[in-house]
């Protein structure tokens, strides 16, 4: 009999499981079913969508349920898995459109059921115009506002509304992001998140606004229902054309309730590192899964489109027969704000000192080429090791010069648990065009080890 | 009494040397002696200097003898060090203004005298127009003569005739590069390196010739003993305004003959990881160095501007007392023809063959940003990995996409021993403008990993 492998959710991680696993076997029945309307697309090019630099929502769509068909993979859109039973192998579904619910079963079962938005506490949340980004469809409503606006409030200090400022000030809207903590991009040190701030408040001085310590309580709208106001918890009245919530997601998984499967962190599914979960014939990929984090040692929910194709692959590869392993992330990102680059990797210095090591850091701001090259761009990075054992916690850098040469340089070194005095002499290539004679992250790594050897 | 510190050579590591090891001692009498009349430029700069890129010689100059003065460094140019004698502790000087020979005491010597061309044994070698590029003053002279000119002839297919090429090209030169060999870049494989030159050949098809298997047996001048042509040995005749000799360089170490300080690889000076020779009291940084290779675990002579530059921080380090160890290089090098960048790290398929390995490949096209991004550029990356320990052996990449970024990526993992299956699902930061969901240099990991499990 043929296995029957059963894929629910149509993201980034269930497709990638389904073609990959399609390649390494020709046997395999594959089923995904998605209750959304599209399969397979980038959600992190929405705010690129949005703003225009990409015209066509199509173009983040990486391959059509057409396509699927063609390597013999059925995909089932706008069907919802409501329950999963790992006794009975089977899990149930709620046609959408049809409201028709049924069983299908299962020998291999991936669940790939992503995150969802986290709905702030806030009254008159449910007015019309107060958007969340996470589908095609919300980048598409949130455009099409934009394109009549002047105004409008991000709620949320995080990736997404830095993308989104980029997007809304590129079309001349005024916006005003407000964040509830003490600063933006909490991962950040303090430091390196006003750097940040800065940059954005100095690129268009009067056009956009950051608001931190500072809470929406209520939201007002008019006879349509259509938001117009902000109030926030310091009595400020904010007006505005659209809002969109940028307050953090959860794990997709309130379905699981009753299945027996183990959830982890935040009520991720609980993974181990082959990306099976508590539950025999179980496999879980992506937004969904707990992570381990190779620098805290700890588990942790990162939710990131990089390892949900990751997960992804390797699931299928295991599923297959094969071997594969996910050791785990460092919670490495990057984004950007026009010409900024803003990344981390590992952990800041404040985190560090939480999880108990006894963190050293070095802060450099150099240029990205040698200095009598044209074109050159400068940035900051600061470097953070452990003083105990050598080794390289995390790095934060922010410039218009090349960060991601510099952030990357760092990744394998945290793996490999490589020592400052090993790195900092590493043997990066050197041309004027490309970096100074001595990298600006082996500067960082310099410097660390002088610190720590007084 | 104070400690005297004699350092020979200005360009890179000497300068260096004295810098560093005034910031760790106040107490030292730091005294450099240079041949040149110019201490501390960037001779990697060069190129970029003829092709009018950066206009005045005098920006490559990082630091001048008055700068140093101001650190308490004493530098005595156009003073050529013809011996040393370490029983005594003296060198001995040749006053290139004067003509005098003298003696000076050191305690601590630092040999920082850097590589000086081969020069073929081709007659007519000495005719005028015939250049080598080393120095600043060699430079000015190439670019002054490519100005008046309109045809040139590169020897040799390295690095410095690629960058020289871009140079001539830029500034609408008919050139034509002779290499004696079946391939220019000969640290790549043939297919890598047939990449560059279809990429130099098909950007500006009739203004360029590369020819290999071809070797310049003779040249010929007219009445002012101008060179204006090239006779090679397959009987091509080719005229020609000028000539630049690429053809390689030797560590500039004739004067240690009668000196008992050891020699390496090409002889090198051989150093220990912290640049000690053999004879107390004597250390040796920069391109008269040799060089241990971290992939290989040989040793070997690999003159960078980067390596000099860390030797001659690490050895002042030592000198002051501290303890810095240069544990080696991986001969990674990167450079530029125009929009593609060309880099290679470790080894390549065909030298692993050679030392022993059994190695595996990977081959990727990719763009460096997600495809629907706009102003993606493509690379193409080949990814050498041992079939017995799962390790990295080297990376080439060439493109107009950002192949540096994936480049050092690899470096620190060939360091750490990386296996495939942990550096094939790194965490890297993924961004649509940085990258694609898999990054390029993952994705090379990931086939080679599954071509040698089968």
């Amino acid at each position: 009999m043929t296995e029957k492998v059963v894929i629910i959710g149509g993201g980034a991680a269930g497709p990638k499981t389904a073609a990959k696993l399609r390649r390494e076997s020709e046997d395999l029945k594959i089923d995904l079913y998605t209750q959304e309307d599209i399969i397979s697309y980038s959600a992190c090019g929405l705010p690129y969508y949005i703003e225009n630099i990409i015209q066509n929502s199509d173009t983040l769509i990486l391959r059509t349920p057409e396509d699927f068909k063609k390597q013999n993979i059925d995909i089932h859109l706008k069907q919802k898995c409501i329950k999963v039973d790992t006794e009975n192998e089977t899990v149930t579904l709620l046609d959408l459109i049809s409201q028709n619910i049924y069983e299908v079963k299962y020998n291999t079962l991936v669940l790939a059921t992503g995150a969802i938005p986290v709905m702030p506490d806030i009254k008159n949340i449910n007015l019309k115009n107060i958007f969340t980004l996470r589908t095609i469809q919300d980048g598409i409503n949130i455009k099409q506002k934009m394109l009549q606006s002047k105004r409008a409030i991000l709620l949320g200090g995080g990736y997404i509304s830095i993308e989104l400022m980029e997007a809304l000030v590129h079309n001349n809207l005024r916006v005003t992001l407000i964040e509830k903590s003490s600063q933006i991009l909490k991962m950040f040190d303090e430091d390196f998140s006003q750097r940040v701030t800065d940059y954005i408040i100095g690129r268009n001085p009067g056009q956009v606004s950051i608001l931190t310590n500072e809470e929406v309580i209520a939201f007002y709208g008019n006879e349509k229902n259509e938001v117009t106001k902000a109030i926030t918890n310091t009595g400020k009245e904010i007006e505005t054309d659209f809002v969109v919530l940028g307050t953090g997601v959860r794990p997709n998984t309130d379905f699981l309730k009753d299945s027996n499967i183990k959830l982890g962190y935040n009520g991720s599914i609980k993974v181990d590192k082959t990306l099976k979960t508590s539950k025999q014939g179980v496999y879980a990929v992506g937004d969904c899964t707990d992570n381990f984090n190779l620098v805290t040692n700890r588990y942790t929910w990162v939710p990131m489109g990089s390892t949900a194709n990751k997960e992804g692959r390797c699931a299928a590869i295991n599923i297959a027969g094969g071997n594969c392993t996910f050791e785990g992330i460092m919670n490495s990102t990057i984004t950007k704000y026009f010409d900024l680059t803003i990344s981390i990797i590992g952990i800041s210095y404040k985190d560090a000192l939480e999880f108990g090591f006894q963190p050293e850091y070095a802060i450099v701001t150099k240029r990205d080429k040698a200095g009598y090259m044209p074109n050159t761009g400068t940035m900051t990075l600061k470097l953070i090791a452990d003083k105990n054992t050598h080794t390289i916690l995390g790095i934060q850098g922010i410039g218009e010069g090349d960060v991601n040469q510099r952030i990357n340089t760092v990744i394998p070194a945290i793996l490999g648990k490589t020592k400052l005095e090993s790195f900092m002499n590493l043997d990066l290539p050197y041309s004027p065009p490309y970096s100074p004679a001595i990298d600006p992250v082996l500067n960082a790594a310099q410097i660390i080890y002088q610190k720590i050897n007084g």
